[in-house]
């Protein structure tokens, strides 16, 4: 609808072409009027030449070099040749079909169903007709999973041969190696509509070229080579469908652009106290108390296919079940079915006496058939995700609210307890994450590392050797950067994930949901400071001579929090400023973001271009004019 | 897409409908587990019977009484009596067919086309297909322009008869009230799934309910009086095309949000230094130079278009050239054409000691060629727009910029005056903007208020007499609501828009995009800043005893300025606190945000059904459980 409007527009304005075109000058593209038909290059021509890794996001981390030849080809000239042991051969076939739909997305939609290269009657530019790109991709490894142990290392070759063909050859270790390098190559293609036009149609004036009759190219840089890996194994983003429902569409969506900046991990905090929104079919009533509204529920079906749909684009689901805390909707009809109380002080008021948001609700850990539903969700989360971690959440109990439960009270009582008491509560708490952890080990059969966000359980004074154990858990860091517990893990050995509030909490700085003001982890944070969030820093700045701590560190998310964000906000919420969590996460890089913003500049166009509503970072000026928009 | 993925997480999910149900409690809809199939009623219902007002945005001024009853009908059952002058007519027509579009849009699209009220086979429930909703509307006068002297004044009558039949009586003394009074015709009617499900399928059980088979139908509030007027008569909106191009769908779509919130003013800031991308047929090189990119064009055609899409909604366009300053690409052609220049310091650099923001430019205000350029674009603009008011910017005027000139040096030697001193350029921006009035007046050959931006010229001491009139200027106030220019301009007698920062400027709070940290204007201005925002109270805390300050208030505009937002952003940064500036600018209540939190809230779900995606302001849970989410 928008491009056909904009198609209009051009035809009504006369189509008359820019008199911009750029050049490089130090290795930024500057605009400057053209002197005449084949003075400068266009945008893209000038962005795949022009400077170090400008088209590369995130950047790569082993040796690259760039050549400054760009070759125009079509599409439908692409060949693959696919050498890699047969359960991984499927799946990079399917890759390479992503990999040519991010490609057509480039180009605008106004041309309709024609080919790139090709005119609207249908004969192709006969320079560019018989040019052949051929990629092969060639993977060792057999396995299909992507684990804490799986190589995304990839290497990567573009060479323009002396017959006028641009060969690609890209080596993996494994197959979600493949897709990042797959990925990188679709970053070294831009479309270049009006150069395409001058060169094709021939026209001997830039107010003359008829830019919608001109072939659509697409232009490849010709020569490339580079090897890549990511420093950190877990690199995530944080989403919540308990606070707002997130449609399945845009859940996909996501996936596509954690691609394009090569994130692995969506960390799904699937439930919530406000809404419990998965089907578990053991457990019918579980979605029918617990989602908003009917059409509010992902099917077992749905998430079996979300799975699959994340893992073929390099991306694993890491499903949470949050508790014994940020539990309620969902579980509130054990009273009638006979099964007691499942959770307590669900809905309480006034709230801030029993929790940190409203609705207020934790597990009733004293009640054995809690337990057996539990193992219910566990089984089908496990059926579901085949998840190799799996995360307990873990956070925010309030001891209020389990005093609040007669039941509860009695039950600490009956241990000759003083139910007035926080460190019985501390207890029962521990003693219910051994007896979760302990279902998870028994209902999957397989060791699996669990995660934890950080908490008065993981803090250094309640990590009981017998509770918690560095080799099972993974503590996800939902404070500062700066807390002193970060040193206390540490010290301890547990790999840790960075989430920390104040860099990577990407919900905060809008209106306050309860009060007045801005919500309570203002302010918004900005893609800058994301970018500057290094794990490594933060680990090293609690790291004792001759310790290494950076090596515990896991990776990190940044975390969309729902309170105030759905469908409707997802995209600009979690984009660019996911890309620059990215490529903190991929590369580690020593620069900060004052380096990365004309390169992270572009990669948001490009993801606008395939489909991701990326919220723009500075004027459009600034991307036509490298390096004008600073201080 | 994303709702053909619902319904098949429906199906898949077995269609279990959910337990809850809604009862009104104390004015609240209260959220409880239903006891059986007839107990209580859906949230829908519940919205519209329960609690005053709490579907009406915004609120009305006049009286308004409300009742208990709804009525189920079928959307083909409405008919509409028209009775109008003959200009005004064809208007009205088009409006009950946005009315229409409006009701459609609350229905699933899972529906398919699938009529309201029916089954998939086509039989109609038996007990709404005669019931008919007849809505009559009268409209008084023949004027089918919007003017600052235009009655929005409305009157409205619900009735369910005896016979069945709802009646809705609507009287407006010009088409813009009779189509605000449709809006709210449209806000007393909800789509009622479940509800529907359960009383057309006969079902026994809420387990058995099988929701997407059933009629979809709509109901509407069977009794309801109210008559209606706003405050202000400028109720606006801001928007910035020159930054970041906005595609006219967007534009479009902006129009139908503020039709439904009743914005009556699309205060368009076209062109800045950064780009100029509005077509001016008699001079095509403003767009050349001055477009991002051909594609990025506003065509004379798609201006007139969607001048009259506006007029349709209720909605003016008031067209802003924002001068001297905020002027750069798009006039650099004026030496090579041999016009000398047009514009002085354009791109000039280090851009902070000539402007605000890079690029920096500003007009060559002693150029005669460039009073020329100027009178052409006029002349298009009142062609395109007819506006009946017209903004001419005139901010942030740097004389740096100026004094650059060796041309404006030059010409201040000539009269005699001192090229240093900053009072010589103070006197040539006060004849700029006396001859640029008299250009327009001339063009137009009418006299239209003009709008001017607080500045330096409009401060006390700057406004000679024989520069500004309070009979031909409008005062746009951008800065805080505490300035004191802001007394200084109501004592002279000049009529105000306020569009205070601290407040309406809805691209505050974002990544700094010079720089690092949060952009200048941080915080994000949250919606109950926005609905705070009173331009009465702010013109009364500068009123002397026995003045009346309140009454030069004509209103206010929220501005999205956009650095920071385009296409993917638009919607969420305008709603729904586009909504909040509505009602403080519609009733100015004397009630604040949070009486206000429960009514937008329902009314921003509202808004996403019918195609905006405003942002959420608190999860899905708070407007399911009315009042639970506050302090």
């Amino acid at each position: 609808m928008r491009l056909l409007l904009l198609c209009c527009a051009l035809a009504a304005a006369g189509a008359e072409p820019s008199v911009w075109t750029w050049r490089c000058e130090s290795g930024s593209c500057v605009r400057r009027p053209a002197a005449g038909v084949t003075d400068g290059m266009q945008l893209g021509t000038c962005k795949l030449t022009c400077g170090e890794l400008s088209v590369v996001w995130p950047r790569p981390t082993g040796p690259a070099a760039f050549g400054s030849e760009t070759v125009p080809f079509l599409i439908d000239n692409i060949q693959f040749q696919l050498v890699a042991p047969d359960p991984v051969k499927p799946m990079l076939q399917t890759a390479t079909e992503i990999f040519l739909d991010s490609l057509r997305a480039l180009q605008p939609s106004g041309l309709g169903g024609r080919r790139a290269g090709c005119r609207p009657d249908g004969a192709c530019e006969p320079a560019v007709a018989e040019q052949a790109v051929k990629v092969t991709v060639a993977v060792e490894s057999a396995g299909t999973a992507l684990t804490l142990e799986t190589s995304e290392y990839h290497q990567l070759l573009v060479n323009h041969t002396a017959g006028g063909q641009v060969s690609v050859l890209l080596y993996a270790t494994t197959f979600f190696g493949a897709r990042h390098g797959l990925e990188t190559v679709s970053q070294l293609i831009e479309y270049d509509e009006e150069n395409a036009c001058l060169q094709a149609s021939g026209a001997r004036s830039r107010t003359k070229c008829p830019i919608l009759d001109s072939p659509a190219l697409l232009i490849i840089l010709g020569s490339a080579t580079l090897s890549d890996a990511p420093v950190y194994p877990i690199r995530a983003l944080t989403i919540d469908t308990s606070r707002s429902f997130i449609p399945l569409s845009a859940l996909r969506r996501t996936i596509d652009a954690m691609a394009m900046n090569k994130l692995n991990t969506l960390h799904w905090h699937v439930t919530d106290t406000h809404s419990f929104p998965i089907e578990v079919s053991s457990e019918p009533r579980l979605v029918q108390y617990g989602a908003y509204s009917p059409r509010k529920v992902y099917s077992a079906r749905e998430v079996a296919q979300l799975v699959r749909y994340g893992r073929q684009r390099g991306v694993r689901l890491l499903p949470e079940l949050d508790a014994p805390a940020h539990v309620g909707y969902g579980w509130q009809w054990g009273e009638d079915a006979g099964l007691g109380r499942l959770a307590v002080c669900v809905g309480e008021e006034p709230w801030q006496s029993y929790c940190v948001e409203p609705p207020c609700g934790q597990m009733n850990i004293v009640n054995e058939n809690m337990y057996t539903v539990l193992g219910k969700i566990y089984k089908d989360f496990n059926a579901l995700f085949q998840p190799d971690i799996f995360h307990m959440g873990g956070d925010e109990i309030n001891f209020n609210c389990w005093k609040s439960s007669p039941e509860i009270a009695e039950h600490v009582k009956d241990r000759g307890g003083d139910p007035s008491d926080d460190s019985e509560y501390m207890r029962l708490w521990a003693q219910y994450q051994v007896r979760a952890a302990a279902l998870w080990r028994n209902v999957t059969g397989r060791s699996t590392p669990l995660v934890l966000w950080t908490s008065d359980l993981t803090k250094q004074e309640a990590v009981r050797p017998s509770a918690l154990k560095p080799s099972q858990y993974i503590i996800q860091v939902w404070t500062t950067g700066t807390d002193q517990q970060i040193g206390n893990l540490l010290r301890q050995g547990f790999p840790l994930l960075l989430s920390n509030y104040d860099a990577w909490y990407l919900d905060c700085g809008f209106s306050a949901w309860v009060g007045v003001g801005n919500n309570w982890c203002s302010p918004y944070k900005s893609w800058q400071t994301v970018y500057d969030n290094s794990p490594r820093a933060i680990a090293r700045s609690f790291e004792p001579a001759g310790a290494d701590y950076a090596s515990l560190v896991r990776g990190g998310s940044a975390a969309l929090w729902s309170e105030q964000s759905d469908a409707q906000t997802l995209d600009s919420r979690l984009w660019p400023r996911g890309a620059a969590l990215a490529e903190r996460l991929w590369a580690e890089p020593d620069t900060d973001s004052a380096a990365a913003l004309t390169r992270l500049v572009h990669h948001r166009e490009r993801m606008v271009q395939r489909g991701i509503g990326a919220e723009p970072l500075q004027p459009e000026y600034c991307h036509l004019n490298d390096g004008v928009c600073t201080t």
